[in-house]
């Protein structure tokens, strides 16, 4: 696993959103993958207001600061990267898929370092961010959407960036296969399917050798866990006494 | 670059979704990372209507199809996936990372192969996949978010999802790094900005030798590109002269 970040040295900074609910997806974004820096630029004033009040809005959403412009909202980063759905805009930018770009990002992240503060700008839902925006940026950041509909939800944008930041830091599941059936065990189920397939006539007197053989070999490829070959030893011992109680 | 894979073998599962905002922003993410089939079980009625209705509503949207029960909807597919935001539910199931259960799934979708179709599903807003609804699912998938906040928004966990399985097929952007510029060019630039400072007074006449040496060391570390040091050139020419038709 990859070392560790500093993830309060990252801000989000959203620039004239428009509509509350994205401005609360990114918040809410944030909280899920551990960011709490979010920075708002001239936030058109209603829609700010209505997330930040909304019931249960987060502490990411009540301490976001507001910002007049750009220039002041970046003004202690160290590196400022913008985000693009536009991958080849004429742009004299340095432009990066959204996994190289977070491998640099990160790489300011990673403590102990001198105090370097990154930024990640998201435009508006409309134009996204103007190239005035774009000129204080380092360089650009692309998610790799297709020609059919290029342009991303922006709520949907943030969840998408923060999570490959987070991606490789996130603590993989022990592999807890359960423990596999024993042949001894394979093999009890196996003369107690037989004995079912006989009481129930499935196999005639002509076919039981070939039939044994398959049968065999189908119980083989299942791949029981213990708890399941025993799980299928009860039900079959049950229905073999019902089968027999009946004749 | 990994290997192609068909998109068409996929299917998002909405299962009881009832905000038509998440319906219509997981289809809009679909769109974003190129797939196409979508499906509800028993969706709140108005909401589905009410998203397919909606002014510039996508092909997914309207080709979306809806089921009653789970079994219905994934009656065609071979590979059937929950996804839980639990990272640790006492559950039957096997969980995987997305990172790690994606590369299963991204292997299940590669042509040529029998025909196996893949379904994702994801649950309610409010109380995600019921066990009745997991009791049909292979194995479950977990997005990485933190203790802070782990239920992600529909619409967000679902452009994660499908930006996970599109993210290694991007066709990286090239470097393109702008030609450096020569040393020649570099020490043209010193050479005029010496002057300009000599003629602006920044220079004075007992310290030159040490000035020239920090400055000449200052342009280099700069590492210019070859443009850029053309307009520097341009721009201090123009400086220097102006300085000294006012002398």
């Amino acid at each position: 696993m990859p070392g560790p970040i500093d993830r309060d040295r990252l801000c989000v900074i959203l620039v004239s959103t428009r509509n509350p609910l994205n401005i609360g997806a990114a918040a809410r974004a944030m909280c899920n993958f551990g960011f709490h820096h979010l920075r708002l630029v001239h936030p058109y004033d209603p829609a700010f207001r209505e997330a930040r009040s909304a019931v249960g809005a987060s502490a990411v959403l009540t301490e976001a600061k507001v910002f007049s412009t750009v220039a002041d909202a970046v003004a202690d980063c160290t590196l400022i990267v913008g985000t693009t759905a536009i991958g080849h805009r004429q742009l004299q930018h340095p432009l990066r898929l959204l996994k190289d770009g977070a491998a640099s990002i990160l790489q300011e992240l990673a403590p102990p370092d001198h105090p370097s503060r990154v930024a990640i700008l998201f435009g508006s839902e409309k134009v996204g961010l103007s190239n005035e925006d774009l000129s204080h940026c380092h360089w650009l950041l692309h998610i790799p959407t297709g020609d059919e509909q290029k342009s991303m939800n922006l709520g949907q944008a943030v969840a998408v960036c923060l999570y490959e930041l987070a991606r490789d830091r996130a603590t993989p599941f022990p592999i807890s296969a359960p423990p596999t059936a024993s042949a001894e065990e394979v093999e009890r189920l196996t003369t107690v399917l037989l004995e079912t397939l006989n009481a129930s006539e499935y196999i005639g007197a002509h076919s039981v050798e070939s039939k044994e053989e398959r049968i065999r070999r189908l119980l083989r490829r299942m791949q029981f866990s213990s708890e399941d070959a025993s799980t299928w030893l009860g039900m079959l011992r049950q229905i073999l006494w019902k089968l027999r109680s009946k004749s």
